[in-house]
């Protein structure tokens, strides 16, 4: 459901949480990508649940392979932008009947594979027979408090960051779903970020330990909406003034119909971290980790794209779904 | 999936199972109700994740406030099976389109209503469109890992007990399915407990501190499927010489079509703990948890139910489930 309508989505969680009486001294409010626990010590045990629906999140040439290991690496990611290693993962299994023996034996290689890839493992999990392949996992990490990296401490002034380029996993999504003919390589780059996406785990363990680091999210619900959160949930703006578009996208954009701008801002299932570093840190932090400084944070909550000269508002929308529309609620 | 066909599922967890690379110093292995990571200092960190899809999790006339509430219950007993109380809980949704305002309001307090029924929170989750309901939870809790009762410590001349008589919801989803007309009072206390089952909670942790309880599980899938899964992690077989059969069912049986041994062996979704407890502290542990003593541990693994001076095989079957059958794997 994260990714079309994503106002409708947000409306049915405010519904839900709601209803929900929150723990006392909840270490992380609700909201933000992962929840925790307090375990003394100055530590958290941090916990998150991402599900993977096939109608949704699966697109056309996926194997169950991938579709498992993605549903493995969604849940490392959320970790990875609160700077934590995820331990151990479960994967509750909704299995449609008509899955052969040797995509039930893809599907546990495919979860195995994004867990070891990132140093953790399969602990356990739940099958059950459901009408739509379900991949829902579940993530575990342990995390020193002070090293946490929320949504919620980004200051006026903060630089804004983010890991690497945007533009590819929706670019390779267009070439899947119209069938685009592009030559070899550049197809199976573009293809290949939709298919095997990364978590950027080294690199948020690393921002975390900077300390300088004021508030982080994955990208996975796109640049744009990640920075709309980030601005929810710190109480400020953003003035971007420099967009990182991916070189292949720029190049694509000569040729065919590709809009560098649109891709960039509001594709989404990257798995870049989106950070807010404090403006004199931001130097010391960039040679620890490579960054791509875009922008700064503002008083206020616009959210303004500087471009060509002009002033252009950044919307607060996501990923576009590749194929069906959210539940009206 | 665990529901028709438990052998199928069986064999589906096997081949996934057989794809994982294990955890060095796993402290759980594989195949009991949870999972944990080592905390250090004797603690672990237990985890547990069960997914309810709608087609064969849900009875006709369940509410989404009922559903909701089951799918935290559901977690919540697996981990109180092991003697550990469940501190908080994540849930990840998927939601179909049609589900109105009111549902998605029910299914938010439904969580809060069972979880807080425990102590215990929801922190967060996740959410999706679906083609069916799904509620997938996981459930995270601290134990100490001398009182952790496993599936794998039952010894032959161990006594076997359960927290409570078997039948009820096996009744009750009959009466449901079949729409079999009953005075109010029974009815509704059958059919209650179905809809509203209950986590032995209390029992499992007060058994845990007895330090007397050998091995445990949880009776979601049966008495008989429970006896032949702790019989499978122990290696001892179970003679049972006392059925503990609800009392309701024995008085139905003698005017409806209710066959109160098969109810009682082969129901399911009873959640009453099933245990193995060492035969010299058994009356002790009796005094601080009430139990039924349904028969004793054996040498070999057969599984048999004296009754009427006959010997009969307890067969490793299941919960029948009411609505569909399994994939073909």
């Amino acid at each position: 459901m994260k990714k079309t309508e994503i106002a409708s989505e947000v409306k049915i969680i405010s519904m839900i949480l709601k209803r929900l009486e929150p723990m006392p001294d909840m270490p992380i409010p609700f909201g933000d990508d992962v929840s925790a626990v307090d375990l003394g010590n100055a530590k958290l045990a941090v916990l998150k649940t991402d599900m993977l629906v096939n109608k949704t999140d699966v697109p056309p040439s996926m194997s169950m392979w991938q579709a498992a290991r993605k549903a493995v690496v969604m849940n490392i990611s959320d970790l990875a932008a609160k700077g934590v290693k995820t331990i151990a993962l479960l994967a509750s299994l909704g299995l449609p009947r008509h899955l052969s023996t040797s995509d039930i034996i893809e599907i546990g290689k495919g979860l195995n594979a994004g867990a070891r890839e990132y140093g953790a493992y399969i602990l356990g999990g739940d099958t059950n027979e459901a009408s739509d392949l379900i991949i829902s996992c579940s993530a575990f990490g342990i995390a020193k408090k002070r090293n946490l990296m929320l949504r919620s401490g980004a200051k006026p002034g903060d630089m804004v960051a983010v890991t690497g380029r945007f533009g590819k996993t929706a670019a390779g999504l267009k070439i899947l779903l119209e069938n685009i003919p592009l030559h070899t390589k550049l197809r199976k780059k573009l293809v290949d970020s939709v298919l095997t996406p990364e978590a950027r785990l080294n690199e948020g363990l690393a921002l975390a330990k900077t300390g300088a680091v004021t508030s982080s999210i994955d990208s996975s619900d796109g640049l744009a909406w990640s920075l709309h959160e980030l601005s929810k949930s710190s109480n400020v703006g953003f003035m971007i003034d420099h967009l990182p578009i991916a070189e292949e996208i720029a190049d694509l954009s000569k040729s065919h119909d590709f809009d560098p701008v649109e891709l960039c801002l509001y594709g989404g299932e990257e798995y870049e971290l989106v950070v807010t570093v404090k403006p004199e840190s931001f130097e010391k932090v960039a040679k620890k980790v490579p960054l791509i400084r875009i922008g700064h944070a503002t008083t206020g909550t616009s959210m303004t794209l500087k471009m060509n000269k002009k002033r252009i508002p950044i919307e607060a929308r996501g990923w576009e779904h590749f194929k069906t529309a959210l539940p009206k609620s």
